[in-house]
């Protein structure tokens, strides 16, 4: 049994991934406020960590969120609109926050060192799209490189980033899940802050298709549960 | 004329780093407050900056730090004495907070990436000791290649880590504060937060040290003006 950091954020995959994780390793789990319009992912994340009784930390990065809002960002920049329908590249541009996964990893990677853990664990998988390169193999390795490299004698010899979903597609993590007997209900990936979720927003449209190419059963409430049948593959 | 992002503190390296940039490239600084005994370094670069009349964004993780505060920092965890005297290994590891550099680097690459900028300087140098790994040119260029690597289409495809002091002492560092007329009895070096500089605490005992072999003027006011001589190469 190793140590381990999992980044959850309170959606669908980083929760799969937490459960899959915990079959085998002891587990913190690290989320992240970075100035979300909606804090409701983190209230289901801390919802399962505490379900599952392990230790779960919440960092507050929101001033980061607000250094760069005035970037392109609609994630952090309440100017702007979230953009409903398909991740098509267009649409889903104005959700990147400059280097957001490398600042939550680093982070990790802090408390890793600091718990004397072995791995970071997130959940990017091969679905997220090629508009986020901070999602890919190639990040990852040189990310772990540098973590090493910036903290040689303080951290494992053996640490990395361990990305158990990066080959992976989200009905693969779907159908997973199920297997799992992951709540799926508790997890939260709408990008909008309602009281269900929307089922129109980009990772709406991906969940619901996920969940139904796996096949798995989904008690989730969705506002809208008939759009992402037209807008996936537009 | 390029655009850049530094990071200062508010120390004697990273004003002089502001100081030499300025001279040729168009500079925004960000400076973090990440949970400090005191905020008085942040202070001076806040002044600093105003006098200067350049844009400053001081970004708070205070709550990175205290999630990792059950670790061995001084830093960030106020049981723990912050040593004096020089920097050897057993009395500045107590000041290392996991993964800082690599925090900060990566969040004030997210503010270049959202200013357009083609690089981020930091004033790490030569003298930076053998206990800081984050401080070294084999993490730097790892980090750099991270950092293109996971904003690959967003970022200057010549973007850099600028490490202009990497290769000069401390002492290289104050003579160039003297040519460029730096104002040195504004920055702030000490780790204790008191009226003037303590002038005992590891990294007081190195400035005064610098400052005296560069034989530049300063005008700060110290505690203790004499405990430098005798705790250097212990």
């Amino acid at each position: 049994m190793s140590r381990g950091i999992a980044v959850v954020s309170g959606g669908l995959d980083s929760v799969t991934m937490l459960y899959s994780l915990l079959a085998q390793d002891d587990i913190e789990v690290v989320s992240f406020n970075y100035g979300q319009r909606h804090a409701k992912e983190l209230d289901q994340a801390r919802l399962i960590t505490s379900h599952l009784g392990i230790p779960h930390r919440i960092i507050g990065i929101r001033s980061f969120g607000e250094a760069i809002a005035h970037g392109s960002s609609s994630l952090v920049n309440t100017d702007t609109e979230v953009p409903e329908g398909s991740y098509d590249d267009e649409n889903m541009k104005a959700t990147v926050v400059p280097n957001r996964n490398m600042v939550m990893l680093s982070m990790a990677a802090g408390v890793a060192i600091a718990s004397k853990a072995q791995f970071v664990a997130t959940a990017v998988h091969a679905g997220d799209h090629a508009i986020y390169p901070d999602c890919r193999p190639d990040f990852m390795r040189k990310l772990s490189q540098a973590i090493k490299s910036g903290n040689e004698g303080f951290i494992d010899p053996g640490f990395f980033i361990r990305t158990p979903f990066i080959y992976q597609t989200k009905t693969d993590i779907a159908s997973l899940a199920g297997r799992l007997s992951v709540p799926i209900e508790l997890t939260w990936s709408c990008y909008k802050g309602g009281e269900k979720h929307c089922g129109r927003c980009g990772t709406c449209v991906e969940r619901l298709e996920a969940i139904h190419n796996a096949g798995v059963t989904d008690r989730t409430p969705y506002a809208d549960t008939e759009f992402w049948k037209t807008a996936v593959n537009k």
